[in-house]
C-alpha cells in the first residue's frame, strides 16, 4: 500500500478531548473518526487491527469446539420480559419502538436471544455439550460516554454461551473458555490475569474478569503479584489438565475491587507480594447455572426420561475495546512509538524512501523491495510522500508498523537499513530480513 | 465436522409459513432461526455460507484499490437534516431517542455519514480517487417483511462509496465497481446481469441494478437476450478496457419495470431476443455527482486553487440476500437437493458412512478419509449418526455440500463410492477424488 492512497487523515497534534493514549493515538492516526458521542467509525488503519484481533479471536474459539452463529443486533422486548431483565436493565439498554409500535431493544448481551434459539433446536442430553459464540455490534446507553472506543456506547464484542446437561460438565465448558481466554490474550501479545469478580446483571455465582495492567484502566486490582509468572502453555483440553489449571490460578489472591476484602487480602498475601493497582478488564466469564433456562423454560431431557434445565455460562470478550487495550499497553507517548504486535500490526513492515525532486531511485528500489516482501506474504506500507525523512519517521512510528526498512542515499549493495521500530539500525540483506519476520510471525 | 456435533436444528417437512424455497430450505436446515418479524439468526450452517460470500464479496473489492472502512450502525439525525433525507425517508427509517433524548436512527444506507467522513478527513484533489467501502448491519423497518432474510428487516449488506474530482474520473470509479460486480457474482455462480434502473431515493441519473433470473423474484425486467452471453473476462482494470466494457453490455436494451417503454422495447429488440421475465435484485449502483458533497458542503481543492464539491457515486451489494438469492437459483426443491456452488458451500464434501449399531468400520474409515481431506484444506461433513441410510442421504443432500463419498459395506479395495452431488456415483480413489476436487477450487 502507498501511504498517499491510504485513507489516513493524520492530525498534527493529539487532539484535545482525548484524555488516554489509546483515544489520543487513534484519532490522532486516523483510525476512527467519531460519528455522535461514544460512537465510532473505524477507519483502514483501526479497521485493519480490528479484523485482525477479531480473527484470532475467533480462532481460538473454534478450539476449543466453538461454533460461530450471528444473533441480530435488534432484539424483541417479549424475552427479556420472560427472563425478568426488561425492568432492571435500566437505562443503559437502547429502547425502541418500531413502525407496527412494538418494543424493541438494540442487544446488550444476548442470553436470552441465544436461550430462545437453544430452546426451540435442542431436546435432547444427546446433543449437549453446545458451546455457540458470535461477535457482533452491542449497544450500552452510557450516560457518559469517554475513553474514545474504550467505553463506548456502540462496540464490538465477542459473546459465547455454554449448554450442558450438569454443573460438573458446565465447570468443564467453563474451564475451556478460561483456557482459550488465556490464550487468546496471549496471542495479542498481552498478560491479562483471570481475576475473581461479582456477576453483576448476568447473575451467578462464578466469574472471572480478565484483566490487562494499566494506569488508566477504570478497575481496581488487588492480587498477590505470583500470579503474572503462570502460564497455561502445558494445559491441555482435556477435564483434568483445565482443572489443574483452574487450581494453579486459583491459588493466588486476585481479584477486582468489588471482590475485595481486606482483611483476607492480607492474611493470604505476604505484604512483599501485594499488588494493588488498575487495570482494564479485556474478558469476563460467568458461569450462572438456570437462571435463564428456568426464567425462559430451556429445558432438556435426561438419561432415563426425566428432564431439566439446561446448564448455562456466558464468555465475553471485547473486540473493540481490545484495540485500546493494546495501545494502552505498547504505546510509549513520550517518544510517540506504537509498537504493534506483530499478529495485529496493520502493516508488517513499512518502507520508509527518502525521495527528492526528480529524484525517485529510492522510492523504486523501495516499489522493488515491496514486491519481494509481499511474495512472502507481509503486508508492506510504503511511504511515497515527498516530505520531509524526520517527518517521515515520525509518522510511521506512530502508525506503529513494528518494523522498518529506511532507504537513503546510504542504502547500496547488498544490506539495508533494518529496523525494528524504536530500537537501532541494523544493516541486514533483504533475504535475511524476511527471515527474521518470517520467524516472528512463526512463534504467533 | 461430526454431523452429531454440528448446531444444525433440522426439521422434517418445510414450514408451513415459508412461500419461497430459499426461505423454505433456510428453515428446514437450520441455517436460520427466526428472531423477530423480518430479524434472524444466522445458525452455524447459514453462517459458513455467508461468511464465505462477504469474502468473495470483499476480495474483489481490495482488487480494484477500495479500501475497507467501518461505519456504525447507529447515527445522528444531524447529518440526515443537512442532506434533507431525514424527513423523506419516512417509516422504513428506524428511528431512536437516546436516554439525552437525541434523535438518532438505525443506518439504512450510509451516503451522510460517508460524506461526513470525507469532508472532515480529506480537502485535495491530490487524495482523489478514493474508493471507501464497509460491511454492515443495516435496518429498514419494512411494513411486511417477507421471504425470510430476502426481504428482512434487518441486513448484511456491502456498500462502498467513490469520491472524485470531475464526472469524466466518477465514470473511471462507476466502472471499476461495474466490473468487480460482474467478477463477484460470476465467482458466487451466478449471472448477474446489468439493467438501468431508477435511482430512487439514493438520487443521481446513471444506475444499474444487477439482476440475477429466478420466478420468485421480485423485480420484472425486460432484455435483449444476448445481453446473457456477454461476459467481462477480457476487461482490464483501465479506462478505456473499462468504457469498452460498458459499452458492449448498453448496446442491449435491458431494464426493469420502471425504465420499461414498451415502444422502445419493441423498436430495438427484435422479437425473437426480446425477454421479459422476472429476477431478484443482488446489487445496485448509482452515480449521483454533488447531490450529498453540495448539501453537506464536502468541497475539495483543485489543481490551480479553486475549489468544487467532490463527486460521488454509491455501490451496493445485498450479502445476506445473496444467500437466498444464491438458494432461488440452485435449489431443486422437487427433489429436494441443494447444490451449493463450491465458493460458498457450507462444507466441500460429505462423507455418509454405513453405520449399523457394534459395528462402526464404516465410521472409522471415514474419519480416516476425512484427516486427509482436511490435510488438503477441505472442509468435511462426516454424518456419525446412526439413522437409516436413505434419510441420511436426504438430509446430506439439503444440506448441500458440493461432493459425498458414500462409505458402505460394498466400498472394498482403494476405491471409493463419489459422486458429485445429484448426480451418479462414480467409483474413485481418494487420491483422484481430492485431486478433482482441488482442481475445482482452483478454477473459482
Amino acid at each position: 500500500m502507498l501511504l498517499s492512497k491510504l485513507f489516513i487523515p493524520i492530525l498534527k497534534n493529539n487532539p484535545s478531548e482525548a484524555k488516554i493514549k489509546s483515544h489520543q493515538l487513534m484519532l490522532r492516526v486516523g483510525m476512527i473518526k467519531q460519528a455522535s458521542a461514544g460512537i465510532y467509525s473505524w477507519l483502514p488503519l483501526g479497521f485493519k487491527v480490528m479484523k485482525k484481533i477479531e480473527e484470532i479471536v475467533r480462532q481460538e474459539q473454534n478450539k476449543i469446539g466453538a461454533q460461530e452463529i450471528l444473533m441480530p443486533t435488534i432484539q424483541s422486548s417479549e424475552i427479556w420480559k420472560e427472563s425478568g431483565r426488561y425492568e432492571d436493565y435500566g437505562e443503559e439498554m437502547l429502547r425502541i419502538k418500531d413502525r407496527q409500535k412494538r418494543e424493541m431493544l438494540y442487544g446488550p448481551t444476548n442470553e436470552e436471544q441465544v436461550t430462545e434459539i437453544f430452546r426451540s433446536s435442542l431436546k435432547s442430553y444427546k446433543s449437549l455439550p453446545q458451546l455457540l459464540y458470535h461477535i457482533q455490534w452491542k449497544f450500552r446507553d452510557e450516560i457518559r460516554p469517554r475513553f474514545g472506543i474504550m467505553r463506548g456506547r456502540e462496540f464490538y464484542m465477542k459473546d459465547a454461551y455454554s449448554f450442558d446437561v450438569s454443573d460438573e460438565e458446565a465447570f468443564y465448558s467453563y474451564n475451556k473458555f478460561f483456557l482459550s481466554y488465556l490464550r487468546t490474550f496471549k496471542r495479542l501479545s498481552l498478560t491479562a490475569i483471570p481475576m475473581a469478580a461479582d456477576t453483576g446483571p448476568i447473575g451467578g455465582n462464578l466469574s472471572h474478569e480478565f484483566i490487562i495492567l494499566a494506569d488508566t484502566g477504570e478497575s481496581k486490582i488487588f492480587t498477590d503479584k505470583r500470579i503474572f509468572d503462570l502460564n497455561s502453555n502445558e494445559t491441555e483440553l482435556e477435564k483434568n489438565s483445565l482443572q489443574q489449571m483452574r487450581k494453579k490460578y486459583e491459588q493466588y489472591y486476585s481479584v477486582t475491587d468489588e471482590k475485595f476484602n481486606k482483611e483476607e487480602f492480607e492474611k493470604v498475601v505476604s505484604e512483599e507480594n501485594r499488588l494493588i493497582t488498575k487495570g482494564i478488564e479485556v474478558g469476563h466469564i460467568f458461569y450462572f447455572g438456570d437462571k435463564y433456562s428456568k426464567a425462559m423454560s430451556a429445558s432438556i431431557d435426561l438419561p432415563g426420561g426425566k428432564k431439566d434445565f439446561v446448564k448455562m455460562g456466558s464468555y465475553g470478550i471485547g473486540v473493540s475495546r481490545l484495540v485500546g487495550a493494546i495501545i494502552e499497553a505498547k504505546y510509549d507517548d513520550k517518544n510517540e512509538i506504537m509498537k504493534w504486535p506483530l499478529s495485529v500490526a496493520p502493516y508488517d513492515i513499512a518502507l520508509v524512501p527518502m525521495i527528492n525532486k526528480n529524484d525517485t531511485l529510492a522510492l523504486e528500489k523501495a516499489m522493488n523491495i515491496s514486491k519481494e516482501l509481499i511474495k512472502n506474504n507481509m503486508d508492506v506500507l510504503i511511504d511515497d510522500t515527498e516530505e520531509n525523512f524526520s517527518s517521515k519517521i515520525k509518522k510511521m512510528n506512530l502508525i506503529g508498523a513494528p518494523y522498518q526498512i529506511i532507504i537513503g542515499k546510504k542504502s547500496e549493495g547488498d544490506l539495508l537499513e533494518f529496523k525494528e521500530i524504536g530500537k537501532e539500525t541494523q544493516n541486514l540483506s533483504l533475504i535475511n530480513i524476511i527471515e527474521f519476520i518470517k520467524k516472528q510471525k512463526n512463534t504467533n
